[in-house]
């Protein structure tokens, strides 16, 4: 069964899932293509009329009603068949020696379907898929909140193969654990520092500084901000950070989220372009379930191009060596036409 | 002028060096391969006869006097040419504005060129090779730590381009920063909660659990212990430890180095025929420079085969799901004959 396991030194925990091995690589590994590519592939686990090979949906936007697992949806997110976490086991720390302190793998890992669109760069998405999809995020998250044991909800996307996907159907993957990760509590401690000190927000601060500053902005709209963050850690980075405070995704309305969407299709659609489709990752940082950081957390979306390799040094130390200056980064994409 | 800029909500730094860009490709970009590979290689930086293609050189051992820059070393260490850090830029935080905090890229980048022979695995290094280079480590972290304003000494070494390297010649790196990594950082945090807790040392514990328990050993002498840690982050992932107390490298003797050569030679032996020469990357964990760790901190070394992408899921949470277990992991590579 899979398992948890905590590193008896930093305390981060590893999940150790030897069913995440199998899963599928049938299909061609390759970048999802432009809207050139076929609309639908037989084989393709994701595509209408092979519902039945997915795990059952637990969401589905439809434009006319339809019976779940029947094809005609929009946008669909199903249960990982490969999951590395699963509800049913428990959530039960065997603490007995604190060299070899372990739990089952408890948590549950979801697939969001982005659209019924073969092979479809997310990039190229009418505005009106991208907001589906942000809002199948906020779905999600809520019901996944709502299990006791869940402390936090991961959204990313892997884009591409050499970015960690592996199937070419524009999808992206939500992860629900029983711990809060050691990047968020790194961000909710030094934020929360930073408020006890100056009694403000360090992300609005963020954002403050940004709009006065102009050299790192990417894209922006009333709502919501797109721009290279001031230490990136690789070539384009690229944070979205709502201009308002907020410490948690969830919260965004209806209204927001169509803010969200248009700001999020610009900076896809300028990586896309400006970078000539590139592998990418993005994941969504938000507040843990079950903390109160309402006054000095601010949820933001972070999408990194793979551009360069995570090597020893970066492995090794946890600091990263930028051979691109942030300032051009943000330039070349803010000049890229939308 | 390459500067460190400082994240302003975890404090991590990020060193923007657009110099390391232009580094040389020219040479093929492939795994260094086995014996069977070329001795020399005339259009090598790191090859005899082409001392004068590289910076000055800070160390070199020869079987016989030479003068320094010319032929006849079995290990050579120079400036590293594409150096993103300079001990010569003072290191000054400009912090007047704490979200944009910067400094210099202040700090010194050597090369370690392992060997004379182009294209030979350092796994198939004759034992004494590898003495050399863990001899080579010390003596160049003894001189780094010197200069006052060096807190950290990583020594690490990218093998094969996915990993990492751009050059195919056999070497590691050196790189000294005037601030203590995170990931050390958390090390020493952990460790020393541990032992205000328990009175020990964390590491030497988890020596004692790795002896008593067994199945996680993948090779041993007196004095050295390599295993796969319990949490293993990712498939194959390989620790060196001393089995006597002590905090840091430099710290070791001749008879010590000789010892440890015996073992990291049978793991990198062991890695290489058993994963048929992947990529990798590995590092040692040392005490930083200018604290005291005595008592609760221990040096090891990690190595991490480059087998599985660090994706979406890791790189915004810090947490990893490892498709391998440890135990089998550890069986497999002590397997190996050697």
């Amino acid at each position: 069964m899979p398992e948890m396991r905590r590193n008896p030194i930093t305390g981060d925990w590893t999940i150790i899932a030897t069913e995440r091995a199998k899963r599928p690589h049938k299909q061609p590994m390759v970048n999802t293509g432009s809207s050139d590519g076929e609309d639908y592939s037989p084989d393709c686990f994701f595509c209408y009329g092979n519902e039945h090979t997915t795990p059952h949906e637990v969401l589905a936007y439809r434009e006319k009603p339809g019976t779940p697992d029947s094809s005609g949806w929009t946008l669909r997110v199903v249960t990982n068949k490969f999951s590395a976490l699963n509800l049913d086991d428990e959530f039960c720390i065997d603490n007995d020696n604190p060299l070899k302190t372990c739990c089952y793998a408890h948590g549950k890992a979801e697939v969001v379907i982005e659209s019924p669109h073969h092979s479809l760069n997310t990039a190229l998405f009418p505005q009106q898929q991208i907001e589906l999809l942000l809002k199948a995020y906020k779905q999600r998250y809520i019901t996944l909140a709502r299990e006791a044991s869940i402390r936090y909800v991961t959204m990313f996307k892997n884009n591409g193969t050499p970015a960690g996907a592996s199937l070419s159907h524009p999808h992206s993957q939500i992860i629900a654990t029983p711990v809060v990760p050691p990047v968020i509590q790194a961000e909710i401690d030094g934020a929360g520092e930073y408020y006890k000190k100056n009694k403000r927000c360090v992300y609005c601060d963020m954002v403050k500084n940004e709009l006065d500053d102009k050299t790192r902005i990417i894209y922006e709209n009333d709502e919501f901000l797109s721009f290279a963050p001031y230490a990136s850690r690789s070539p384009f980075e690229t944070w979205v950070m709502p201009k308002f405070h907020s410490d948690s995704y969830h919260k965004l309305t209806e209204g927001q989220l169509k803010s969200l969407a248009e700001v999020w299709k610009a900076v896809l659609y300028k990586i896309y372009k400006g970078l000539d489709n590139p592998p990418y990752n993005y994941f969504i940082h938000t507040s843990p379930t079950r903390e109160s950081t309402d006054n000095f957390y601010h949820w933001h979306m972070e999408l990194i191009p793979k551009m360069t390799i995570m090597a020893g040094f970066e492995l090794g130390t946890g600091m990263y060596i930028n051979i691109a200056i942030p300032e051009q980064s943000a330039e070349f994409l803010r000049e890229i036409k939308y």
